[in-house]
């Protein structure tokens, strides 16, 4: 610490450094990784699940603890957008008080969807001004994007992700396996957040899914290509976050399909998952890219043939200007008052655009529209 | 990011970095200190202050925002124990949602005593995934010890600080006329974490508190030693807090009478403040380390006879030895499952104890309470 005549200057070198490690078989006795950083005599753990994990692992991760003389409490938390709120972020702050464990070396366990990785992160961060968690992601979602980065959250009075906090796991433990009894629309979910970095940033991983995209998503992932597919993303989104691990920089690749799907999600409920709300965003911004000339005729349609190879059918008609247009005043004020829109400057490159405007907006929509009218004429 | 064959390593090397700066006459025009980190058109402020801040500045905080041309929104807090609570942090996060602010370049402002400063930070911690913020501290508590410091939190369901988390503020702004119109209670206050400091690491500082204390106490710390004095804490407790801000170490000096007081605080309420519970905290400890032979009675005496200089009085009758070994296993959980107890070895010397005995305690409490009578029978 610096002392100066009127000031004193505190600083300090924090060193944030966590791994994302493929751990496959994870409740079998062997695989000691949910055990993480060890087990002392009486130690403890607090696991929360969700319940498709319940229905299926529930036994194996009783027996898992069990075996290994950690007296786990667990409990079940469905991963749903309905319950990321400030009443499941009490409920286990209040579960954690009747379940006290070490404030270090007794890592909370998060085992579940993007939306329960995300609430159990929150209050890791700020139980007793933060406890170690672990994380294990079981939906596409969360294995490419939401559990391997630091973000945690909760939504508030209508608005996504209000409270949260920059919190580092303690690890993030990946079981493919778990994709395997994913419903379809929650394997495109995870699909569109890889289609996002494919567009915004690797035109390698574009050319993956193209070839191999179907044939990963018909076989849940389960297949090699599949796990080409992942582990090119995983590689491409943590190139993106380790630098700016804290968005001290607001001028964000990733951000790339998520300006106007914010006020998607909150007008559509859970009608719309996150990762549909992202492609929705992501055509009409190409939509835009394009009038721009950011983008050529050519190159868009190799997306949108992409998408329809994919099995994918867009439902346009949530496309409403004014709410696209507030999602992207409400974007702007979070990204300190400047648009910072990430958009395709050719596939795989990325530009940023600050003055994006409502009739732009409207035209991307309109024209989209329009193309729908026109598919759909051609197939009668 | 290095990709291992069945891993990714995520570091990152995150620079924490903020100055606490002496800056009198804060609401002065020429003064912009407040406005950092400077002002663009339309700027706005979120600024809260406690009802003893609206008594006597409310007028030149509206006027200091209102000539530099930044709307400010003031909201009134009232900084007591109390209302440390989920409600008031609620209320803060609905009350920034009414009057949207930049993410980076519009600090929070929170002008207060301790708990003002630390509900406020939590807030800024959380809102958004954090807004920057600053303190400004008005109460000698704050000037010394809980606003130099990044904990923030509030209290939950009989739990001290159970909800918070480590965020650095943007700055810190000392002025020391704040404390002019503190009461005297809340002067000795402050200085029960002066005293802390001096008997567990700063002889130089027990020295100056010897000479100096009384007329500075007198003085509400206006006079000069009262600032040599002021310094030195401040310099003593930054020396702490640095090289540990995240407090990745528990062994930590400076929770020096933070072991028994926790439970007394919970037990007394509002009867009793944080530094008086501090205080008592400190004897009981300074007679268990006399009975270890840390301590001398020489050096014991010293120390009560400081305490008596200073015109405190000690109510030694909220001393339950139940409620302090309580209050020491509930902080051996929070330290990881070992005591941790900082003890003076010799005054200005600190060893940490992790094997103490209720027994102890009970001896401690009762010595306590036969110097009491004696003193009294002294008297009379």
């Amino acid at each position: 610490m610096k002392k100066h005549a009127d000031k004193w200057r505190v600083s300090y070198q924090r060193t944030i450094e966590y791994d994302v490690v493929r751990s496959p078989n994870l409740f079998d006795f062997e695989n000691t990784a949910l055990l993480y950083p060890g087990v002392a005599e009486n130690n403890r753990r607090f696991v929360v699940i969700d319940d498709v994990v319940e229905k299926y692992y529930a036994d194996d991760i009783r027996n898992f603890f069990k075996q290994h003389g950690v007296e786990a409490k667990i409990v079940v938390f469905p991963s749903t957008e309905e319950n990321k709120t400030l009443e499941s972020y009490l409920y286990f702050v209040q579960e954690l008080d009747a379940f006290p464990i070490h404030r270090r070396d007794e890592p909370i366990i998060a085992i579940g969807g993007g939306v329960l990785t995300d609430v159990i992160s929150f209050v890791a961060s700020s139980y007793r001004r933060s406890v170690p968690h672990i994380k294990v992601p079981t939906t596409l979602m969360g294995y490419v994007d939401a559990s391997i980065g630091i973000k945690t959250g909760i939504n508030f009075e209508g608005h996504k992700n209000r409270l949260g906090s920059f919190e580092p796991p303690l690890k993030v433990l990946l079981d493919k396996s778990f994709l395997k009894t994913l419903p379809k629309r929650h394997v495109l979910n995870g699909v569109y957040e890889i289609i996002k970095l494919a567009i915004i940033k690797d035109i390698e991983l574009l050319a993956l899914l193209e070839e191999y995209g179907k044939e990963s998503v018909d076989a849940q992932f389960q297949n090699g290509m599949g796990d080409v597919i992942l582990d090119r993303a995983i590689s491409s989104m943590l190139e993106e976050l380790e630098p700016n691990l804290y968005e001290d920089d607001l001028t964000r690749k990733v951000d790339f399909g998520h300006t106007f799907s914010y006020g998607l999600e909150i007008y559509n409920g859970s009608d719309l998952l996150h990762g549909e709300a992202v492609l929705l965003d992501i055509i009409v911004s190409l939509m835009i890219a394009r009038d721009r000339d950011l983008l050529t005729n050519l190159e868009l349609e190799r997306i949108f043939k992409l998408i329809d190879d994919l099995g994918i059918i867009l439902d346009i008609s949530v496309l409403d200007p004014d709410v696209l247009w507030e999602s992207l005043e409400e974007r702007t004020c979070h990204r300190n008052g400047v648009q910072r829109v990430p958009m395709p400057d050719g596939l795989g490159n990325c530009v940023f655009l600050n003055d994006i405007e409502l009739h732009e907006i409207q035209t991307a929509c309109q024209a989209l529209s329009n193309r729908v009218v026109l598919e759909y004429e051609r197939t009668i």
